[in-house]
This record gives structure tokens, C-alpha cells and sequence, in this order.
């Protein structure tokens, strides 16, 4: 089942996820943001820009709904194929290998509950280096989407109503809000993550409604990762070992 | 000095500020958002809807400069003028009684390195009641000026690179950050206000910069008003009490 350099990894306790460090292994992002997510018991899932499909894995079991992963990159999807099979999932999750931008060929549109994307963060334009592993550059650089085409497809996918929901850099937290609004995705409640006490947040949490009401944004309690200790918080902890 | 129902607070453990619970107290709002502002030693600064002066009193100890405070109601301009006389601030402290709307026809366009403003929060389309006391009701509703008016103000007061802070509410964080942008004034930093530990924000803390570039926006630590013991945390109480 395993190709050379992959590993299987055991998140929340329960779930089992094909990683490699020659690939791909999702981060503490892709934790938190399934965490994030409202996922009712038969709602409908769409995870955008899936990776080794982390974020969807995680959500599986919380749904009898369909989840699908979309995922551009053909070894990425492979991984999460198996790790699909691999917790027996195969039932109510599908892998699909396309760019997200084409999803509304593959998954009808106003049809979804909930869709997740844990994006690139980075800007093509950016002075940052890129990543010499190929998979990394695309997974982390707007090297083959950008938030405009995330927000975009995740809106026509949704339902009236439904919810999407995002990690990102909070560097660009005005251009994803004006993104949002324009893509009609209404910013509901935001959370920032803090590595630790006293640092400046390096993540934010988005729920956004699709056609919602523009103004009532909450700003959830800050998540702190990372105690005095150097050790994961108690919430950061719980996710990830259960 | 005091007028009938007005009192004197001492702030900081230095400053001097006439108060009524009748026309207008300061809160916590004005003590945080003069703590927040950047003024150097000679920085020209100006407070708009400066209600009883608290943010201009609280900045004119750290500037040489001139710092000029804009207040539109008139019962409230002159508590803070004798609070100006009270503190022995009126070299440099000066205030204005109008519509912040026409401070370019009192203060120099393109010549303030600081604007400050504590602004009225609630909308008036807003379900909310109004505060039955006038003088409240035109501090916290826009019933005389507006977001847009304020950030416009600032933008056009300030010089290149000039920097606004404000406070305002989290709710309108989306509207805040669209109609800042449209003014020409680039959010820098973010900070979050939370009355206590693992609730949600009721203040944000926004610096701009005149003709800054998009992008780079910073999330600062977390300020947490408040202990579980209901008693003002470290940071909050220094500021109250010096």
C-alpha cells in the first residue's frame, strides 16, 4: 500500500494518513481547519486544493455525506486515494484529480453544505523563494490557483446558504476579505492562531456563508499552539492525538 | 472648574480628566487606543470626535507637538478644555468645536503625523436603541458623521506616511478594512480586544498608514481586558493606574 519514503500517520486518535517528507505531509493548518469547520451529520463536503487529503480524511467521519477531494496534483491524489481505502472510507469519499477551477464539471454546482480549502499562501510575486520540491512549490505558491479562483469555485459550488470554510496567512487578511465579498462569500466568524503568548498570529480561521449578510463578524477567542514549554496547548493536543 | 455632576479622574496615575456621568465618561476604549498610538517625541497629533479629550489628554504628555482635539458637541469640547487648563497642557493641546467634516478648514491638509479617533460604533440603521441621552447617543450612534467621514478626514489631515489609529468594534471589521482602503489608508497592525479569556472580541485596535502598501497586515498579540476573578488584567490595570 506504501511507496518508498511514505509513512502512515495516526491524527485525532483515529484517523490514518499517508504522508511523505519527499511529497507531502500536512501541517498543523489542515488540523485546525477541519477542526474550524461546521460539518452537520449528512452534509454534503467538497475539500479544495485537498493535498494528501488530511483535511477531508478528518472530516470523513464526522459526515454520511458525500466528501470529495479535489486535488491537481496526480501523486498527491494517489496518497489520498489510499488513505481513503485505508480507513474504509471509500463508501462516502471520492478523490478527484483536476485543477479546482474545472470542479463545477465534476461536482454540481449550488449542490454542496460545506466546502474546506487549506490554499497556497503565498503570492507568485512574492520575493519568498520558492520551494525547490515541486509538490511543495504548487502546494504552498499560487503557482496554479490563486484565493480569487478558491473563492470563486467554492461560492458556485455551495448551496444558498452554505458554508465554506478557510486557513490562511493573516498578512492578507484585507485582500481575502475584499476577495470573499466579491466572490459573495460572507466572512461570519474569523479566529486567529498565535504560535505562542505574546507572538503575532501566523494563521486565520474563516467561515464564510454563501449570499449571507455582510457585517456581524465574530472574532473567536485567539488559539494559542505552542505553551511556554515549547509543548502543544491542551486544544492543539486533543486534535491532534485525540 | 467642575460644573454640577462633574468629577475628576485621575488616569495613569498622571493625567487629569474631568468626567460626568450625566454628559460623558471616557472608557476603556479611549485608554487603550491612546496606549496603542505611536507618537513621538514631536509628533503633530490630532483626535477626532475627541468627546471630553480623554485620547488627546493621554497622548500630549509623550509629544512636544501639537495636538489638536475635534469635537463637534459643544457641552463636551468645553469639559475638555478645562481639562487641558486642569493638566497644564495648554501650550500645546488646543480644541476645536465642530464637524471633524471640516477639520481641514482648522488643521493644514497633508500636515499631521498622528490622527487619532475613538469613533461612534453603532450604525444608525442599526436595530439598536439609541441612548436617550443626547450627548451618548451622538458619542456612540452615527447620527453626525460616519466611518467613512472619519477615515477621510484622517487620510486627508495626515501627511505622507502619516498614520491613523482607531478602535472601533470587530463586527464591522469587513466594512472597516473596504472603507480605510477607499480612503487611502493601508492597515499595518490589527489588535483584538477580549473582555476575558475564551470570549469572543468586543474591541479591535486597527493602525493605518496614509499611502501605505496593501498587504503585510499584522495580528497583534491578544490584550485580555479582564482575569477569571472579574478583575482588570496586568496590562489593562497599568494603563488605568500608572
Amino acid at each position: 500500500m506504501l511507496k518508498e519514503g511514505e509513512r502512515i500517520d495516526t491524527l485525532g486518535g483515529a484517523v490514518q494518513v499517508i504522508q511523505s517528507n519527499d511529497v507531502f505531509a500536512f501541517s498543523l493548518d489542515a488540523v485546525l481547519l477541519a477542526a474550524f469547520a461546521q460539518v452537520k451529520p449528512t452534509s454534503r463536503v467538497v475539500d479544495l486544493a485537498a493535498g494528501n487529503g488530511a483535511v477531508g480524511l478528518f472530516l470523513a467521519p464526522r459526515t454520511t455525506g458525500q466528501v470529495t477531494l479535489i486535488e491537481l496534483q496526480p501523486r498527491l491524489a494517489d496518497m489520498a486515494q489510499r488513505s481513503v481505502a485505508l480507513n474504509g472510507f471509500s463508501d462516502h469519499v471520492d478523490v478527484l484529480t483536476m485543477d479546482l477551477a474545472n470542479a463545477a464539471q465534476a461536482v454540481a454546482k449550488d449542490s454542496v453544505d460545506i466546502v474546506t480549502c487549506n490554499p497556497p499562501y503565498f503570492k507568485v510575486n512574492d520575493a519568498s523563494v520558492k520551494n525547490p520540491n515541486p509538490y511543495l512549490a504548487i502546494a504552498r505558491h499560487e503557482l496554479t490557483t490563486n484565493f480569487e479562483t478558491v473563492a470563486k469555485t467554492a461560492a458556485s459550488l455551495l448551496k444558498y446558504q452554505g458554508k465554506a470554510f478557510f486557513v490562511h496567512r493573516p498578512d492578507r487578511l484585507e485582500e481575502l476579505l475584499a476577495t470573499l465579498a466579491a466572490a459573495g462569500l460572507a466572512p461570519k466568524r474569523l479566529r486567529f492562531v498565535y504560535p505562542k503568548a505574546g507572538r503575532e498570529a501566523n494563521m486565520v480561521l474563516i467561515e464564510t456563508i454563501k449570499a449571507g449578510r455582510p457585517g456581524g463578524l465574530r472574532i473567536l477567542p485567539p488559539l494559542v499552539v505552542y505553551g511556554s514549554d515549547g509543548q502543544y496547548l491542551e486544544e492543539v493536543r486533543r486534535l491532534l492525538y485525540g
